[in-house]
């Protein structure tokens, strides 16, 4: 179901989806209109509607609990609280009585659960990760990012919107059906890995062996953003990525810039060269072959972002700048969701302490990433990256090229009928009938599972785009966290219908 | 006597030194031929001699104790162990019964001695400093920085070569002529600084102040290096150097590059692309004006240099890079010496942890320099920068530029009497006849004091230019610093005469 995985679309260059539905803009009347789905009665929910209000202390005391818990993937000295955060997850699936089991690898584990399999009923495989991205900068947080606090209706701390505390609402919301001694109208598996922030490596490489236990009708994801405040959204899209480090070496020591500076290439300049000449000043890729396979948005698709009202000014007022730059012929929304780009996350080497140290660093290097589009290849990109950085390379350095991780980029089938299902649990958690949207971010990892085990997935995100994701202060909001509870109990039983 | 303190020279562009002694090739005879300085009687000194031999081991663990103190100026928490080297300096010369004194100041005190008046006799005034350079990457150190050992003939430890190995030979000297109970034959100045690391700007607010108590007619600086192990040399020149920090602000947060990613400017490549435009790949600095101000070499000089014998390739493979790159028509020594140039010294901000980190940093950074030549101006090139920065920074980003030192370039004139003193007190500790050179590097202060106190000067350096001065492994070869002791205490004889 996913175009990515579909062989009509892969490996073909920038051919347009003419076939697919999603080209004809039906989806877009089905959002438009609503018409085609049917409001559910409501009456069997009173009982865990009351569970949930009674419980929302409890339920926030818990994902507190978890937050506590420094779960940093990319942190080598942080393994035991990876450990800690895995049993931590394990513990509440079987507290709840769920077949419950940690799958070893090299590398964080992945925490399994699953209910009672329900026959001639769907199965729905929850999909969600336990670690958090590094906390750092440090000084900018308001308060300490594994404290998490309460502040005007938001939780603060990291991992709380990305994604411990999204996961967690389909945690609380089957075990709210056991607590309730509700049976589920289907079987809900769990899969929660502690390596989505690094490439999920682990998963990855245990896929083929449990691909037979994970099997499924439909993956469910929160790990996304609803579109606004106040209206909640269904991703349908998500983009790739190819993240790698590019380290320039250069003279073998550090050289004292007064005796040396003027007759060796300086490693920091040579880099800034490379980095300046991978994408030109309007946005344009420049390693050759980049575009080759890159699938272009649809008419329809335009259109009906364009209808989302997306304002450029207020966007740019909030992220503090005093313009919105990009890819010409592009707006903001396609930009974000629908193009590649090129950034870099990190600079590194050199004199970093205060005052001035007049060398010319022996190395330099970055942290960077292309964010890819279906149907675009990270391990196309990193052989068009490194032939580029040979054919740049300056004389006098050599440049090391390190693949950090990487995923390809998905669209799903507006057409799903899970999809409708979905579109009805978030109205009645949200009470908003949720828009259709696509995300600029990446979980690298659907791709591959979709593929392994050939099923639909759904992208259901409580977050919003302000929650500061992978920056100091990250936040989720209280309500939302509540409301997700609410919309993934009622989630059983559309997909269920 | 300096050409850059020389009204005729000062602020006349690009005009050549036509007029000068140095632009007929008088020293170069002289420094071929040798004839001019005739071979000192020496039997004066075997007292002296004999005390210097005597107290080898002494002097060395007396440089130790210096080295021992990590009196890092850039570093803000050594305020403490800035003061004890002050101390440990003023504490030297009061053992030896000079007339020693700390001046404080906006920062590191200076430390100020002198020697008893010798009427109608020069004053020599000996300029040092007892700060160091930060010592990271530390992690590269075969020994620690602050733990001097000897391997291999060498003394191991920052600031061993830069400068408290070199500055206390003149200090050694001097307490060895006190202590074998000679009568020094001119008066010695020392004022030693703590800040020479950072822009000497205690220094430079103190001077006219203190100017009266330094008056001196030459002032002595041993702080540069041999033209090669083996071969001493007087230097002529030094460039100057205007340091400054860029910090390129974009978003007011760190964003998620998934969902930001295209939309915005990412401040590391904005600084990229600065950076880059600063200089051609041809090594031709384009700040607009940036070379107007600027001396040529005369062709004497470059053909003084060519006769030194200086090899690409071994410089090169010194070095560990496969190609030497610089500006457009000239050699490896003009480039180094005698021309401008533009370098970063170590690249700021975003994510620099393990693994991959996906933000889009709410800033990036440089630390960035300019070396300069006679006669440009390190305030006017600020300017210059901050024009062509301004013209240059892409929409969605605030470019910042903050001062942090600078100097202007020094080249002496070498048909000075006391260079001919200082050829002779060299030849006679060293065994070998010193060459002229210029000098890459930068001592700031030495234009203003010299304009300040209307002196001559002589950089008469005991280094080699693989010392690692700013490197990790700083060393000075152990010998060397004796000879240097032995030289020294020859020069306040030559110069008396």
């Amino acid at each position: 179901m996913f175009f990515i995985g579909d062989h009509k679309y892969r490996n073909q260059g920038a051919q347009p989806l003419t076939d697919s539905v999603y080209s004809k803009g039906r989806w877009m009347l089905n959002f438009k209109a609503g018409s085609l789905f049917p409001r559910t009665n409501m009456t069997n929910f009173t009982k865990l509607d009351d569970f949930l209000t009674r419980n929302r202390q409890q339920h926030l005391e818990q994902l507190f609990e978890l937050l506590r818990i420094p779960s940093i993937s990319a942190d080598s000295t942080k393994s035991s609280d990876m450990d800690r955060a895995a049993h931590w997850v394990a513990d509440r699936f079987r507290d709840a009585g769920l077949k419950t089991e940690l799958i070893p690898g090299d590398g964080p584990a992945l925490v399994y659960a699953e209910t009672d399999p329900v026959p001639g009923k769907p199965v729905v495989l929850v999909y969600g990760h336990y670690d958090v991205q590094p906390a750092d900068p440090i000084d900018l947080w308001k308060s300490p990012p594994f404290a998490p606090e309460i502040r005007d209706g938001n939780i603060y701390a990291r991992g709380s919107t990305d994604d411990k505390g999204q996961m967690l609402t389909h945690v609380l919301s089957v075990l709210a059906w056991k607590a309730c001694g509700e049976k589920l109208p289907l079987q809900v598996k769990f899969l929660i890995e502690g390596q989505e922030e690094q490439g999920s490596e682990v998963l990855e490489a245990k896929l083929p062996e449990i691909a037979k236990r994970l099997a499924c009708d439909v993956i469910v994801i929160s790990d996304s953003s609803q579109y606004a405040k106040g209206q909640p959204a269904i991703t349908y899209g998500l983009r790739g990525i190819a993240y790698f480090e590019l380290r320039v070496h250069g003279p073998k020591m550090d050289l004292h810039s007064g005796s040396f500076g003027g007759a060796v290439t300086n490693p920091a300049l040579a880099l800034a060269r490379i980095l300046t000449e991978i994408k030109t000043a309007d946005g344009r890729i420049q390693l050759p072959g980049f575009y080759d396979s890159v699938v272009e948005l649809e008419p329809s698709e335009r259109e009906m972002w364009q209808s989302l009202g997306f304002s450029d000014d207020r966007f740019a007022e909030s992220l503090g700048v005093d313009a919105l730059t990009g890819e010409s012929g592009y707006t903001t929304l396609e930009r974000r969701w629908a193009r590649p780009t090129f950034d870099v996350h990190g600079l590194l080497g050199g004199y970093q302490g205060e005052g001035g140290k007049t060398v010319i660093p022996s190395w330099n290097g970055a942290k960077i990433s292309f964010r890819l589009v279906p149907n675009q290849d990270p391990k196309t990109v990193g052989e068009q990256l490194r032939r580029f950085i040979a054919e740049h390379t300056p004389p006098g350095v050599r440049v090391e090229v390190i693949d950090l991780h990487g995923g390809r980029g998905v669209v799903v089938n507006p057409d799903s009928k899970y999809m409708k299902g979905a579109v009805e649990a978030v109205e009645e958690g949200f009470g908003v009938k949720p828009v259709l949207i696509r995300e600029g971010g990446s979980i690298p990892i659907v791709a591959q599972m979709v593929d392994a085990l050939e099923c639909d997935v759904l992208l259901i995100g409580w977050g919003l785009d302000d929650d500061g994701a992978h920056s100091p202060n990250e936040k989720f909001c209280l309500e939302d966290f509540y409301r997700g509870i609410r919309a993934s109990s009622r989630l059983w039983h559309h997909l269920a219908r």
